[in-house]
């Protein structure tokens, strides 16, 4: 008989949440259990999301109000997917891995190992100091065996997941100088959430390309850390994400100077060399698209990794798209909770193919 | 062991083609043996389908230049898909059938019963009228029973098919007016194929509404057909499609006037009595979203189906929301396959979730 | 020497507030004096309107909180805008007609002259029945005489200005059963005006095709009084707008059946002769685009006017595209102010030529 | 009396085109009396833009094939525009010259001044260095002065001006690291013509972010010339352009290293500086919104100037926003053609406000 996982989603009506709902409908091996809102406590799950009307015929927004209540509204459930802001999922986790569930949590409370780090870019003093040590960070392409055993798994950030997958790979191969490093994202108006507010607003958002937070973003944190742990080395990125006029994607252009004397073949087999069997990398070369297209991951787990060396210059540019709801969100912590629950690793996510045109 | 059927699509390249190998690719119980393409023989098929790289690895396109050539080039499959234009797949349905082959045809040349339909609206003189009579239309939720005993399948269009799903239920149920009925639908860019074209070039299609065919489309004849099928009665509707600033999505509005007393509890009961145990249509009533929204639907097989009724006016709209691609095209075209082939109707469909936000 | 009017905008922090804005600033005979605005008094126009930085230096957002404070704030201009939402718009108006300001209310508060119509659409009862009878409705295409002496000019609804322009000049001739008269309106998410909500966050907005307010949308009343004043017919039409993806525009598209023997050319003639002189309509016919598009006069003060007669059927096709924020709100404003002053109808306007693609 | 310039266009009917025409339509000073398009000759020039129906009456387009031609079919106007393809543009030139025209070239054929620069970037030999020579390049806000001497302009690419007006001002106050300048460019489909292709087609680019070209645009050699031409500097800069989802607008984002302990305020300055008295240049800072944004210049010949430092990186991020079409083509033609004739700078273009919303 087909064991099937129970979980939960901890705040479940924003578009992250949103989207767990979408991928573990077409799950064969987990059922959602609970689901919880706020906002929508008492109503079905499709008064947030409608496009799930009639998939989720029986399942309710539960109210879960602090931590102190998660065993009871949560009950007996295998994992928990905690989908809340930041600074508010801080108290959550312990109180999660205490009453024995496995945790995948959204926010980025979690992500970054320095404690310091949390004042600088979130300004707070993190109080589970120990947490963070033993919380893995959710990018399976780098740390899939930590994540194997873990019972916190902090979901990374969607920006920081692009940027991390074009350049760890070049860094770690020792190809360029880390020095100079440049980080330019591109991103959909989603990764702000289902908040409406001026600057997401349809008139104002669509026909947009600006930059924001253009003097430091946290995202970068995230990035300079997984640089440190493959190559050992202390770095400085500058990383400027901005707003362009599309629904989802995440696409990263980074750039940066060869220290080396490197072909395009040497590019090509360092990424093939360190994404080898993962199943969700595709590394794009040649035609018909020599490049990665936000477009062509959208509404599914997969990412697209690609580069492009300006000999002249002496600069490569390393690329990554894709889709900030799902590689950069819910499709990631799903896939982190099939490596931690024992599943295979793309269970679930493979029937999502790619939408497009 | 599991049965697994053969398939081939020929005209693999396009729009519907490339939802076909989507589609597919996440299917069960089909396999897809043969893909053809003129423009892209031997090339494989993520060169039409940039998304599809790495998702089917050895499939290749085959050139197949004439009915003549069908058995050669698509071989011993179960079923064949003719994504072809209009007036070139005329002549591989009786090819395919004479192979012995199943067939979706997902032309408009075997859709409609009467002859004399051809020539008014497609201007030629159909030479295989026996044909015509053999065909099922392929609407599942309409002709089921019908589609599945049938050799030949006739997939409706895009456009009749939100028009039909909106109104043949309520002309059948006798509430409306038939001498004043009139639809208008909204319909996204990809309904005109990948052929690029003045009016599809992006800085030209983007930010429109416009109607176009206003005089009389020939998606019309369909939608009189069904009526006709469903009523007993010769009608003519008024019916004027409209491009609007999006990728996918038809929306099918219909107004006419009631012709007797009718409540909205008789409207949504008259819709939910036809549509009963159909998996794929949602009525869509009350909260969060009172009418169908093509954005609920997108990626997906599903079709929202909606009404208001205006009583200061006595009026009734009729609406429909479905993907163009999807359930306008190879949604339904696989759908078609699995009654065909006794497989469960929703088989393959089911794990493709509308994508929304 | 060129004699300047001074004109104030009360409510100038919202989109049609901004239009007039950006109108004005190359308006050679009129100067914004004052421009008011609760949220952001004190701050310099481009606050609200980031385009206009650099184009008006000087100008702030003044407060005004109540009728009351009009004469003070506003000071000696010779007209006002009052941009201001329904209701509110109401107690304002009385009191710039008193300190003898001319007006033009952009709110729905003085559209209507039947004063159970405001308790019918907008549930309450009007006060001042008096300045209902005095206000002269903002369609110049229809009540231009009126307007030139008017004190009072109600300016229109977006989606009614479309419905209007396609429908009276062909109800006054008489062609159409008025009995049988449906609108389809398609409009532009900035319809909903500056506030972020839910529905127009643009991860819901972008991509969506679906009615809202089916059931009876208040601009109607506006055309069923135009078809009253033309006609001397009291109708009721069936009128659905639909929210399609895009941020500017509204399309029209109405249909009736027609009631004589009319060609393609009566019904041009009829457009011809009802809008001869009149400098922001184009009625459409031939190539290179048979029927209007909202792109094609997008960010100016033009309107598209044109047809389709279904022979077949007997129906015809009305169709009329304008800007939703100019020539259905801002712009017609402006046109309205002109003939008010006794400017030149297009003066201000005739610069703001259309942008396309 | 006022006098009044005639000019023709050469090559009418493209995206540039029609914004020359759209721009002179409302330009009190200049006529055009001559519009040339193969494709629509003995059309009138609203067949190629239907937005412009109405504003021309007369105008037809005429047949021009050959420079032999030019004399007789262009006659006796002070200045013409050739908005023709890279190559073909280049023996127009001179003969146009030799007419005694003043010439503002809208192709690439002379914006280059060093003859090995066209075999590198566009594979030919320049068969008229002395040409090269005499033709100053339209940027305005750098070589003004010049401009208004000249015969000859070499109207500028738009990547090359959005990189241009973010880079020189810094570059030329010595701030940055002209070693490590990396230029990151986003731009709107219209840039590629009004040709249709695969790649342009909306279901295509609607919903892109991709970059191309990504080993070497020809753009950056307008770049290096201009940094060289502002700092004596021979440098080699990595340029990446990339196409999202929008019509309109081409934004640079410019990333470089601090040289020496530059604050915020001299940045600052160094652009106030640089740009003191153009009229067409807004520097940003502060709120409403820190940084450039192209929705705030569409339809405009506006730019947006803009900056962020990164402290903690030691990195100058350097920003411009432009419409593509007008500023980046069609607008800087019109603004240098003023110029040209001894025109106040900004005549006829103040007129078009950007539009936004």
């Amino acid at each position: 008989m087909l064991e099937v996982f129970k979980v939960a989603i901890v705040g479940a009506s924003g578009y992250t949440g949103g989207e767990l709902l979408r991928i573990l409908a077409v799950h064969p091996k987990v059922e959602v259990k609970v689901a919880t809102s706020r906002e929508y406590a008492g109503k079905p799950v499709y008064y947030a999301h409608p496009h799930l009307r009639g998939i989720y015929r029986r399942l309710k927004f539960t109210k879960l109000e602090s931590p102190e209540q998660l065993a009871d509204v949560v009950g007996d459930v295998d994992l928990v997917f905690l989908a809340l802001p930041h600074k508010v999922s801080l108290h959550f986790v312990p109180k999660a891995l205490e009453i024995g569930l496995k945790v995948v949590d959204l926010s980025a409370d979690y992500r970054l190992k320095r404690i310091e780090d949390y004042k600088r870019w979130y300004g707070y003093e993190h109080p589970y100091p120990d947490l963070l040590e033993k919380a893995v960070y959710g990018i399976p392409e780098l740390y899939g065996e930590k994540i194997k055993g873990a019972q916190l798994v902090a979901n990374p950030g969607c920006n920081a997941t692009s940027s991390i997958l074009a350049v760890v790979p070049i860094a770690s191969a020792g190809f360029i100088d880390l020095d100079h490093l440049v980080v330019d994202v591109k991103v959909g108006s989603s990764e702000a959430g289902a908040k409406p507010y001026r600057g997401g607003h349809h008139p104002e958002r669509e026909g947009t390309a600006r930059p924001y937070d253009a003097s430091g973003h946290r995202h970068v944190a995230e990035l300079e850390q997984a640089i440190r742990d493959f190559t050992g080395k202390d770095v400085r990125v500058g990383f400027t994400p901005h707003a362009v006029s599309m629904i989802r994607g995440s696409l990263a252009s980074a750039y940066s100077w060869l220290t080396k004397d490197v072909k395009d073949l040497d590019v090509q087999r360092a990424y093939a060399k360190f994404y080898a069997g993962k199943p969700f990398i595709k590394i794009i070369r040649g035609p018909p698209m020599p490049y990665p297209d936000v477009k062509n991951v959208y509404g599914s787990n997969y990412a697209e990794v690609g580069f492009a060396l300006d000999k002249r210059v002496g600069r490569l540019a390393m690329f990554a798209a894709i889709d900030n709801l799902m590689k950069g969100a819910a499709g990631v912590a799903v896939q982190n909770m099939n490596l931690m629950l024992g599943i295979e690793e793309d269970e679930g996510l493979k029937y999502l193919m790619p939408v497009r045109p």
